[in-house]
């Protein structure tokens, strides 16, 4: 367990900036509605500025399954063809960001979804074709993001409810990855606000022994990171996972978490999940 | 055809509040693409405050065909169970939603996606059971809509593009039609801005005779709007739209047009379609 004192927000006197939680939530918690109630209504209790991002769980591909639409996915990333895009377009911009948002506003937190082409809030380019082409799927990085539109929501007591979808400014929505949205757009804003950056999902944290689900470490520096990979330790899903969380760390995303998505007041207290470090 | 200067606000010294337009696009509209681009390129090129309001369209019957969810209707209202809410919740908040703001952004206009339930912005009571169950739809009335939240966006630049989609602030979305979205939200900005509530579709207004597509009423008014009632002049579906243009106008709505959607410059300019008076 860490020290509470250690870096986290309430003991830092020395920032004006306010301090701002994004928070990613995975498929597991949005495939389980009993899961998805709980994690929401601690959601809407935080009582700071905060973002909501979320991927899509099963649904788009059960969905694509009955409209006969095939997924194809090349090292984990689902290839989005034409018919793919509209696919996560009605069900990661549609029905699982208006639960989210209809359910949120239930609890009274005054969410707003956003996707990425909402208020140009997420621009991205169409990954160029090498190798693989895999379609309709968009690359962001911080110096797109104008981090204005999301002050201007943030600062109106507004809570944006992010799917992840950005769009190419020509036209098209593009599928992106919600841990890499997570990421870029806590780095896009850590100039404006102190941020917390918080990943939820079914397990407690970086295992330092995959099969052991009690083995979460408190923190994981890039060191220990590379031991980790080379002992073949982490298991599956996790490394882009952690990639994308030291992405943040380097932006100057002020914490870091990995942890479970069933015990979120603990991972906002500091009291649980693995803080990523250098 | 109408003189331009009768009423029209480029020619009202009177009002300091500013000029918003609130424009609705049904479905004939959204089903062609490039019916929908030539719209949507006049619509960003308007140069005040502006709302877009629009409808679904038949893609939410052709998927739901082939999701094996069969659309019942009553009176003209699809009855909204638990597949339908999901189904246009996808299509409407979704994938039709996202469309029109992936091709205003293209056109660098700054559209924003709104559902009811995003900020909270169309409120709704579900429809009380009486002789027909409706199912998840919202009835709404202006006095529960928040002018402040469509504030923030329009004094932002923001350009909210609104699916007919309102939700009862205990979870549910709620599917409503979206002529009386526009109607409604006319009605409760009225006190705010200078509201000018353009309804578009396929034909050029308001038909003095159904068979003769050029028979477009300049006017129309509540007596006339009897005539032809009594006469059994006007075409399907035209009296629903009629009466929610006569209670936007009811409700202090400065201009309401009903016109083609191929000649939005001439609507806005006062140069065709029906204009709604008492």
């Amino acid at each position: 367990m860490r020290n509470k004192n250690s870096g986290f927000p309430h003991s830092d006197q020395h920032y004006k900036r306010e301090i701002l939680y994004i928070i990613k939530i995975g498929g597991n918690v949005i495939d389980n509605e009993k899961s998805l109630h709980g994690f929401l209504e601690t959601f809407a209790s935080i009582d700071h500025k905060k973002i909501l991002v979320h991927g899509g769980g099963k649904i788009a591909t059960s969905l694509g399954d009955k409209l006969g639409i095939v997924s194809h996915y090349i090292d984990g990333r689902r290839i989005t063809d034409d018919a793919t895009i509209d696919l996560v377009t009605m069900v990661y911009g549609g029905l699982v960001n208006k639960k989210i948002v209809t359910t949120l506003q239930a609890l009274h937190c005054n969410a707003i979804g956003i996707s990425g082409a909402d208020a140009n809030a997420l621009p991205a380019k169409k990954r160029p074709v090498k190798s693989i082409d895999y379609g309709w799927v968009g690359d962001i990085n911080k110096e797109n993001i104008d981090p204005s539109i999301w002050q201007i929501l943030l600062e109106n007591k507004l809570v944006p409810v992010v799917a992840p979808l950005t769009h190419d400014n020509a036209g098209h929505m593009l599928n992106t990855n919600a841990d890499k949205v997570a990421s870029v757009l806590a780095a896009a804003l850590a100039g404006t606000y102190v941020v917390q950056l918080i990943y939820c999902f079914e397990k407690n944290g970086v295992l330092n022994d995959a099969n052991d689900g009690d083995s979460a470490l408190a923190y994981l520096d890039m060191n220990t990171y590379r031991q980790l990979k080379e002992n073949k330790k982490l298991f599956a899903g996790i490394i882009p996972k952690i990639d994308n969380a030291m992405d943040a760390v380097r932006n100057n995303v002020q914490t870091v978490i990995i942890g479970n998505s069933d015990f979120l007041v603990q991972l906002i207290n500091g009291e649980g999940g693995t803080q990523i470090r250098l």
